[in-house]
């Protein structure tokens, strides 16, 4: 078991190239926001955006885009029935995630069916919230397992690994890992994540104040932008984890309930402290 | 009569337990805001959310959405008509809030009624501004009026007591209130909260900057948020209705007229002032 | 000929009464905002809200409540088509404001036409930019014009008044005014205010920072909002103007334009500052 | 080759005359906005309103007008089919921008050749993003090249020019901007400036904060507002480039990633700052 610390941010979040373009930060597409739960994938947008992404396109309802606009015109829109330009944009696509807001309707099932058998090579995919039930209940299977992040409340654990709360343990969800392939945050008091290539992580940051709706979607678009820059590994996925909380618990130290949008709020400063040179 | 001071949020704002998720600090429906006041549906819901509600939905026009959105992505939205999920949503409710910018259509009447008679052992209901005015007007009743609060200004509660307002004395105020059963937050120049289990509270603070459009609002959904996390019972209202005041009239200090979003601007930094210690 | 100073501003703006809500500080209608032309009306908000008034309602098209609500929960919304809950609350106010965003449209002269002729005694009227123009050319006469306010720019009063841009000389100026009876505010590089109580007041403050779009948008709004609080009377006016330009000035400091909801963001922290005890 | 320095904000950025009003600082129109890139548009336009033109219509999808208001009330907006309305605002236009977030729709080439082949005697044309593609494309050619600014990228001047990358040497850059006519504003990590009139600017400020979505417009909209209301020449596009990777350079000092709507927040400040003297 590795401890996160401040060193997996010295690590991860390298100073950028000089020259570079804004492809050269990743092409992301985030997916998710039903007609009741758009505020998630907005939150997620947010995250993804502030945290670097280079191009960032959400799919969702079109009753929610003009609020994204309205917060966050950096991002860029498509409805869910956009069919063929959805195709085209999900092809050249750096990291996928899908899931925040995204309902349990059987259409969504559907889409992330199209998502999960399109994965590219090379094609990062994180799927959250609602996603992780719809994959277990409609019983998909993962191309690159390995290049695959879920990103699991305790709740969603269970449903998606069978192991009940108590059964949860670092054993038997390592076990279970292995068998999925792709890697796990699972979400908690103290946050796990469980891979193959490490023992697994364990994050020792994170508060009560956190525990608000809004707070997994902006982790979620935060992994998601830092794969799109970044490394694309478990070390990559636990920088975000361990930055997250760290901004949170930051906040907490004045805020009764910390807000999920001031998290991505404060990402571009937090993250121009921790950059290191490029090796 | 027990004046209100800074002990009720010593004693009511405990810190947060640490092992919590969202659900720990409640599950709220805000309903209201139609086609002419959604603003006032917002304004509560800001203030639910940032005094910390664990899940906040709001049913209001769809009209309003994106409005709510835009300015508060954490809270979930349905229309008035999705007829399936709102009897889901509510069953689930732990604390209900119905009135800001509901207006006094028939329909609302109707909404109105369902919510009332389908309020379960344990879930809070919170009746404000032109529910209110319904409530009276059609002649309802409460299932469970010890878990029930009404927020009326002056008019309103001589349009639902029957007490004009130079009857309005504590004695007559006092007396309907205990046939009502419910508790009363009677919103004035120095708002009183009428309970059996205490003799009543005297709010000491407010000022007129405060006298805009909204602020009752504000006051309700803070009022919900509070209900949502803390005990259920009067110590909690009143501790609401205490800090709203209070923000109001640090705001006062430097302004002319105090917006009523920018006291749910700083309810995290107040709460967290005066979080205690859990017993 | 008054040289407007500092004094107008503790002479109108008075600390508030202790006992009084919102409907002490005025009832408003506000008018305006077609479909080209919706931030006009939705500044106007701003400045009315932040500068006071009790209680907002802002009657434009449709198309722009969502933004307004995204930006002001604190106003309240009708459609021009709502007839009849148009008229009830037109009936109610304390002061009107229609022009800013109106357009040129017939539909909007009739619009016009039945404010002016529907005005109350004690009801003031607030006629700005293109509701200057609709009023010459539809010929339409006012039922009080000591209570209506007129906020030309000089093109808007050449065409109103028939005074080329050099005959609009002071003595030709307040000719005109006497002759139309409704108080003047002729906006330019130093704006002037006719109206038969005083000779005229002459603003010393603006700046050409000031010069873009929507700062009469704002003015209009201002005047509005201090109408709806304080003595309804030329002194008013004259302190919104002194003080919408005394704001432009200090923000023209440090920025090389003046944003115009910049202005309104001000306005309750200088009202504070300005305020006087009561006589 | 001129290496741009300070000194041509000092050159350009000059107070304004104390006698002026809004028209004063020019008539703009901004074009683009499909019903995916909404947002590319939206921050054409705050940089363009917030670097200081007087007067701002923005012709988009109808879709994005309500976020477009949400952020930025100083805009008028229209959509793409009010033809007739679209024809007058165009003529009395100072300066056109077309791109932003246009999309490559056939109807837009049409759009953009009716720009094209109505340019007025004295009217800038600023032809950005996909309108340099469509221009190309269709084979559209200028009236006044002279009064015409290119902004494409590399791969847009790649499709503009027929250079390769590999060829886009100053030297080949320099013939086919000669044949071309219009100034050119190549976007690199180096933005360098092509003219007749100068052997060519170079910038030597920028950074990889700025690769991100949302750059290239805001930049766009900076160099339309300071046409707007500057001496119409290469200098005046030059400013605006090089004020646009100072403000940039400053906060990526703090940032990780410099957010394009955080350049255009601090334009008022700065211009204030480097404003001198009319000569």
């Amino acid at each position: 078991m590795v401890q996160l610390s401040e060193d997996i941010l010295h690590k991860v979040i390298t100073k950028r190239p000089e020259i570079s373009h804004k492809g050269t930060f990743g092409r992301v597409v985030l997916i998710g926001g039903s007609q009741q739960y758009g505020g998630a994938i907005i939150m997620s947008a947010e995250a993804c955006v502030k945290s670097g992404a280079g191009l960032t396109t959400v799919i969702t309802a079109r009753k929610n885009h003009t609020a994204l606009h309205a917060r966050l015109p950096e991002a860029m829109v498509l409805d869910f029935n956009e069919t063929n330009t959805i195709y085209q944009t999900l092809e050249k696509a750096d990291v996928i995630l899908i899931g925040p807001g995204l309902g349990l309707a059987k259409e969504m099932a559907l889409f992330l069916k199209g998502v999960v058998s399109n994965q590219n090579v090379g094609q990062w995919l994180v799927v959250d919230g609602s996603a992780i039930t719809l994959f277990k209940d409609y019983n998909l299977s993962l191309k690159f397992p390995a290049q695959t992040v879920f990103t699991p409340h305790q709740a969603e654990w269970a449903h998606l690994s069978g192991l009940k709360f108590v059964e949860q343990t670092n054993e038997n969800n390592r076990a279970k890992q292995a068998l999925l392939g792709a890697k796990i945050v699972l979400k908690s008091h103290r946050t796990t994540i469980y891979d193959e290539a490490v023992a697994y992580y364990q994050n020792p940051l994170g508060n009560p104040g956190m525990a608000t709706g809004g707070t997994g979607d902006t982790l979620a678009g935060m992994i998601t932008g830092f794969l799109a820059q970044f490394e694309k590994n478990i070390d990559t996925v636990a920088a975000a984890v361990y930055l997250h909380s760290l901004i949170g618990d930051d906040l907490a130290e004045d805020n009764y309930v910390v807000l999920p949008t001031s998290i991505s709020e404060a990402l571009p400063r937090y993250m121009k402290k921790y950059a290191s040179e490029r090796k």
